[in-house]
């Protein structure tokens, strides 16, 4: 699997998802991954651009990571936003210092028309980022959360009201005019490519709008390397975010079996967690691997990233 | 002088001006003093609007000025300039994170349509300033650098080029097209007007910009309130900036005699150092204040405004 030349390429939304691709960024050679993430948690807020899910990934595959929360920087400090509040300012989504130096900086940059994807690779490599992290698309697409109130920005939803409000479905606009990155086309076409990991991360709000950008199912459906997903949804609940709360939401019990049948057809396996085994004889379609998937450490995510490419290594292609 | 509904007017730059206006605000009643203030170093850097001498103003009427600097904020950190640089933005400007604040909010409010004045106010309300902060106009206002060696925006020759390229001369852009903060002009025709205070701020880049605004040298001569300027000169040197510097590269030695010259019949008083006690009779026009200008800390600087304002008691309307 970790052979010269090989490739993995890793989709990511958030805090889950990234501690994976650290995992296998960690185990693999240097520069061997791929890491396409979503975009459509994206938006601009008190005049910034703002890319919660990108750089999530990239503090973590870069190490200056908050590893309590999974996201933001560690050793950071809260300066700004102490003086903001003073003048009267929108407090809700919080900036830490050093974090705003990339929103500041992605910002000016998007401005000049320099696309995401060029700001995201140059921000990676002054980070010391050995893998290549992209942006599903340089195009704008932007979650909708479809509530009994009427239909939120996925911010206003996941963190001014912090995934109270039911949600009854989601609209990812922009998804159908956005143009896969074609960096991500490439990866998938490569013939190096051994294995596409779909990180443990919610499957109809971080992967589901990458999904809809046209071309990327095609793809995945398409490629000669096997698709695997990792359950994020360990003994009926998501280790983080409202991904369970979303399912029954919708009528269906969160589980692994949950999330094979959001998939469907796209997954050649799924990685599910020992508190779960039992499910694995339900579930119809993919190959199932149980092992012990909860990330709370370096040890435990380089194991799991081992694991999710041993079994990649024993599917068809 | 400091009866209930008199009423004084500063006009300032930076750091000089600031302090000045600090001297006046403790010394009169609340809400007595106005103060305008130069727009023309404003600039746009990291794609924020940038006030320097109104966040000067700002900061140290509210006490929350760095003393030893006489410009930012006290207690400031410096994360977001760490992480920049990281990055590889550009750092040569250096944005403390409290600072940054007000600029990110600024540039948030001036997209939405807002004025700079309004802003102001609003910024000073939520500090803590009881006296008005103006921006001398809403408009925009650059002051450009001739030199040997091309033409300079501001910010380039001040900061960046730490004032070492000669001046050959001074053009503010958009003067001419900028309209007078309406609030200044009501407060040069308010009857109340007890005195108009230029402050030390330099005479070419801090208070030419705000004279060259049309209106302004015209309500200074119509106003009933006696003008008096404080040398930004003592001893042949400005405290702060390029002031002396300039009056050499154009061929004049640095003196109060210089200063009532630049103003000339604008000025109806012109207070001097201590130390330019014998350039008292030289000067034609103005009358003569001689006392300590030096403003090292609070006490002196209330002195000195206790001082202008005295004299300005003795001056005829």
């Amino acid at each position: 699997m970790t052979g010269s030349g090989r490739r993995v390429l890793a989709l990511s939304g958030g805090v889950g998802g990234a501690r994976l691709a650290k995992g296998l960024a960690d185990v693999l050679p240097a520069g061997a991954l791929t890491v396409a993430v979503n975009v459509a948690d994206d938006f601009v807020h008190l005049g910034l651009a703002i890319s919660p899910d990108l750089d999530t990934v990239m503090y973590t595959l870069a190490d200056v990571v908050n590893a309590e929360t999974g996201w933001g920087r560690k050793d950071e400090s809260w300066t700004f936003m102490a003086a903001l509040e003073q003048l009267g300012g929108e407090c809700w989504f919080r900036l830490g210092d050093a974090d705003l130096a990339v929103h500041v900086e992605r910002t000016r940059r998007l401005a000049l028309g320099e696309k995401l994807g060029a700001i995201t690779a140059s921000f990676c490599r002054r980070l010391g980022v050995t893998s290549e992290v992209l942006p599903v698309s340089d195009d704008k697409v932007a979650t909708m959360v479809a509530t009994p109130e009427g239909e939120l920005a996925f911010q206003d939803y996941f963190v001014r009201y912090r995934c109270e409000p039911e949600t009854l479905g989601f609209r990812f606009l922009g998804a159908e005019a956005a143009r896969l990155n074609p960096r991500l086309l490439a990866a998938l076409d490569d013939p190096a490519l051994d294995v596409v990991v779909i990180g443990p991360s919610n499957p109809f709000v971080s992967i589901g709008p990458m999904l809809a950008i046209p071309g990327l199912s095609d793809g995945l459906m398409r490629c000669r390397a096997p698709v695997i997903a990792v359950s994020p949804i360990i003994g009926g609940r998501a280790v983080k975010g409202p991904a369970a709360k979303m399912m029954r939401e919708r009528g269906i019990e969160p589980s692994p079996l949950a999330i094979a049948g959001e998939y469907g057809s796209l997954l050649d396996g799924l990685v599910i967690d020992e508190i779960d085994r039992a499910e694995a004889e339900r579930i119809r379609g993919p190959r199932i691997r149980v092992t012990e998937t909860l990330m709370r450490g370096e040890n435990e995510r380089r194991r799991l990233a081992q694991d999710v490419l041993a079994f990649a290594a024993e599917l068809p292609r």
